[in-house]
């Protein structure tokens, strides 16, 4: 029998994959979700109930949320990556990573075929065929969401006719929960003029009272939340646990899909975006302007090129390399504030701050150099400007 | 007698200079303040009075907010451009042009010495030094503050001792004002670990309800707010006056200085943070990937040299020359909710919107192609890629 | 009837076109072929008959050289761009110029049919598909090559048994001529490891003197040849007829198609290596470090996007907008000196030479400025380093 | 006795410096001069006779040939840096190591002070006390030629009255020989207008008959020439002897200078040119499109950074990581033709060659997609350019 490995995510589009594929197609299914920290342990067995009863062979659930961390979000951190300096990618990274387990898992149980549930409108099947394609040049991949274009009643009349007989309204707002935020889907985000409504989002505000925490990194790495330790993954959904209950970090991005057309997209990811700025403002005191300003640049392609699937390129891992040398110094405690909808930076302290007050403060009067000292300095720093000045000015 | 322009702010500092250079250094004084926006008439009317009472021959007060918009904060707004991240440049744009219009004024009415009062540690005295010698390599630069090294105490004697007697305390928070924002530096800011209290900032929170705000853009400037139009410095001022009540855009700013030291300072910038963000967001919708890749780029390049003072240096010229033609299209309204500390950027309309529902909506059954182009664009895309991994794999 | 037209080159591939379609699928068959540079009238004259024997109804032979130069040479010579540093995009600069004159004909004639005939694995399909695409997408795009993947000897056989008696011998070499330079591949380039033989380039070396060569460059334009002044496109010629002899400019590329495979083509193109080269050095006299810091980048993207057809991008625009302003004082004289197989820059004249001996000439005593002021100068410019390696330092 | 360590070359400036300062100011001075490449042992003993005899208490040859290839000519070569896209950095890049050495050696010493022969209208300065400044702050640098401005002959007759009888006849041009290429200053130098005559050059053209070489890279490094195995430093050397007397790699690098101002040298730079070339084109096999557009961006900056004195930015770190990481599969053959005054890159050839036949070859018959499948690509490529046309198209 033709083993095929099926992106499942319990949805209605898997479901019918999972159903039309086993039945209608003869392929043995193996069904695969890939956990980069958006399922509970009951969503996992739920999933896992409804995959073997809508005609899966086998269901696995992969525990890939440390990989995507080391992987990807690692670098997100590193680079600052908010995708048009707003979106910190939480669904382009997971795709990746989950993209890498499927095909991984489907060469591990020597799969012929993978097939998952992506429309031909979208980014994701590039990042999932890419890697697919990339990896495992000799899997066949399936798609019948895509060759299909059913309607959603279409899908459902065919389950019910074939026995499945659940229930699949559609939600007001699609979700997709993960370690690196929540994206969330509605009718607003479909046009340009409309924001989203307090109740679309996931996480509801629930307290008002400020809240200090500190945060601790190492090398880059967030090694500490209010000074207990753990692994970063631990830390993050530690801090997520704080924050979410204000509201912090909703917006909505606008951006380039893969396919050359503007998409849209709202999002929640409260320790992502407090992360990323906090791990910035430290980066502020540890780094040298010109390392600040090549990695500005680099991470803006690194996550261009990561929303794109482009994950594989070598660029990437030379981009990588890059970001990890220069987090050498980047280490010391962020002093955050907590309120409703907003968080705020209070400073930082580091061993490697290079506002160092035993070099001259600015400002205050200056300790390493003398007035000629600036004067000689400010003038061979404008000889360019004058030389052209005296070569081209209009006077 | 030995002509002089001095620039003057009534400040303790500038006003030891007039002093001390009328009486103890012979020269005819002629003071000059640079209105770019953080002036009132009792102030300017106030500045010129201390400064004739001082000593001063003449005091003109210049104004130069247009010069100031035109110059240099279009281009601001054109590039997105936050230092850091962060700072809208608020008091290093405003040097820029201070010293262009400082230098201009010596050379009108023939004086052979400029003055001004920065110390040797900060970032002023490079953006004065620099534009003032490449514009005017013919007049003296004279630097009291910078070369005498005085104490606040030590100057106050002097002035007493012949014969000004005003009242000269230092306030607790050091502010400057002006169209672009407002800087705020305090005892907090010499150091890296604390944030500014509330009071320290210009506005205070006076506003609690929500407020909606439309802003219209043409080719990248700010036509309109509320559907009032205006010039852009007027918009500019109208929406400082709808959102600083609300204590927006408020922030600390880390940096290098141009002197290689790390600086921190605070500001509070409503209507410049919520200019730039609407802007940015109205950019999404009608740029080309690759018109905001490169204009991140350039930007940012832009506002670093621009606070580095290099302002006279023809690449600016042509970064100019960039953005203006990357606005052509950037026009239509930006819908924004104004709350206490914070805003939302609900949307957009425009002609140019590119999130163009005539072709395929991201996410939507797709109408410009079929699944099959799908595929091939994706076959082809991950060309180099699967040919890398071809060549290199390691299974 | 159908109205098509029908890109003629007069080659084999085409000329199957031409028959194919009008006497198997009914089309009216427009033939035209743009010149870029590289037809003399008898070749065209030639093509012309070709056509109008083999079946087409018109033949028209668009003038576009003066385009072709005022749209893309004149921006490669202002970016000084070699594609990896060596090819000027000969081919591919071309290609872009011929696409939009061939759809601009297509609509003038109120043709519903565009037909080109580049195969499935090239470059020049998107280049015409894409440029056709987005500026007449009413015009159905017809490829009978790329779909039908015929070989020679079919091609050969089908316009036989159609009447058209004609000599198709394959060249060793396949030439590409045109303004901007010409293309040669063979045998050799299919592979990595060999280069072109001296036979297979287009000119043969005929002069052994070397030859003195002053070229006039006005706002980075190339206004005469040893003194005689001319169109740009008429000095190019005039250079290239000067230098051709010398086999100046032969070289062989080595980059990625833009569907993601490598390609290697050699080629020859002696006026645009020489006036790139020379047109570089009057740029690194005349503009500032930063100003050639972000040519270099943005001409390197200019070009790659070019190549790639991304020629319609409105991110082009901006780009072809910094570096027009850029090349506000590159006017000049450059002295070259031609000799077999290679040319040395001698040196220029300029009244924008920045390299001005009366600021302090370099290595020599310096007039600017004072020991001191070196001394400063130093001692601030590396503060940022010295504050690092003393809150980090080892030791 | 006050310690201090002399930069000792063994011309007239060092001569006057090791007599002025033993002599006239009371220092024991330990001379000591780096080699980076360009002294034989006769040359070595000359100085360091000449230094025993006019007043150093000690000389010191440190041989630096090895750290200078491993910490600064194996990036130049990874990045294929060519300054202005001509010059090695010949010299640039050996000051910078001769700055570490010598102040790694008066630390090793113990000396208090350090002493260099620069002017101070010059890079060197700037490198040589930047260098110093960091490493050794608590070392005080003193530089006689720049504070006392002395003519050479002032110089040389402080020389003689002090009973130093040699000869110290100017060269007609200023050579500086190293590793990594030898600089040629002279009169034509001065100006922009002339070329340097053959004889300034310091080989001269010896052989006429094109010889063949294969140079072996491992990972971005010269591992062999010809088949022979040998260190990088042993490779570079033996290219240079096979290549020199063909008279190979000479130009005249112009460019800006620490301190601003235009400055122009002569070099020749056989064996370099040849390496950089050589790898570059082996890049361009073995890397992809991100890869090699990054690297282009990054050494570039690397290159300026560098001839600026600022190596000991951490940024330069980050920058060599990136290079390292990027060298992975840069590993193969490349085959070269020498003839006089030029050199022809024939191929390469790769185990990591990306231009590989089992995928489509550019312009034969496509193997790994269809005609549909570049339909499809196409299409969706031009979507953003197609939108944009819908959108805003003139027609």
């Amino acid at each position: 029998m033709k083993k095929l490995v099926l992106a499942y995510s319990g949805g209605l589009d898997t479901s019918y994959c999972a159903k039309y594929l086993s039945e209608e197609k003869g392929f043995e299914v193996h069904a695969v979700s890939i956990n980069t920290g958006g399922f509970t342990q009951e969503e996992i067995d739920e999933i896992e109930s409804k995959a073997l009863k809508i005609g899966a062979k086998t269901y696995k659930n992969v525990q890939a949320v440390d990989r995507f961390y080391d992987k990807v979000v690692k670098y997100l951190i590193f680079g600052n990556v908010l995708k048009n300096n707003t979106y910190p990618l939480s669904v382009s990274a997971e795709r990746i990573i989950q993209a890498v387990e499927i095909i991984n898992y489907a060469k591990s149980i020597g799969a012929e075929y993978v097939a998952h549930g992506s429309t031909g409108a979208g980014n994701d099947q590039v990042r999932f065929d890419m890697i697919f394609q990339t990896l495992a040049p000799e899997i066949e991949i399936i798609t019948p969401i895509r060759d299909l274009k059913l309607s959603r009643q279409e899908e459902i009349d065919y389950l019910k006719s074939h026995g499945v007989e659940m229930s699949w309204e559609k939600a007001q707002y699609s979700i997709n929960r993960g370690l690196w935020g929540t994206s969330v889907g509605g009718s607003e985000t479909l046009t340009s003029h409309q924001g989203l409504p307090e109740s679309a989002f996931p996480s509801q505000v629930e307290k008002s009272e400020a809240e200090k925490v500190t945060l601790t990194f190492e090398k880059g790495e967030l090694t500490a939340v209010n000074g207990k330790s753990g692994s970063p993954v631990e830390n993050i959904e530690a801090l997520q646990k704080l924050a979410a209950p204000f509201g912090i970090g909703r917006d909505i991005h606008v951006g380039d899909t893969i396919i050359g057309i503007k998409g849209r997209v709202g999002f929640e990811a409260a320790a992502p975006v407090i992360i990323l700025k906090a791990h910035h403002l430290l980066e502020k005191h540890t780094l040298t302007k010109w390392q600040m300003q090549h990695k500005d640049y680099l991470s803006n392609f690194y996550g261009m090129h990561l929303h794109e699937g482009q994950y594989l390129d070598p660029a990437m891992r030379n981009l990588e390399a890059f970001l990890t040398d220069s987090q050498k110094n980047v280490s010391g405690e962020v002093y955050v504030t907590l309120q409703p909808y907003r968080f705020t930076l209070e400073g930082i302290k580091s061993d490697h701050d290079l506002m160092n007050a035993s070099f001259g403060a600015y400002g205050e009067m200056n300790k390493g150099w003398t007035a000629d000292d600036a004067k000689g300095f400010i003038k061979i720093t404008g000889n360019q400007n004058k030389i052209y000045n005296h070569v081209n000015g209009d006077s």
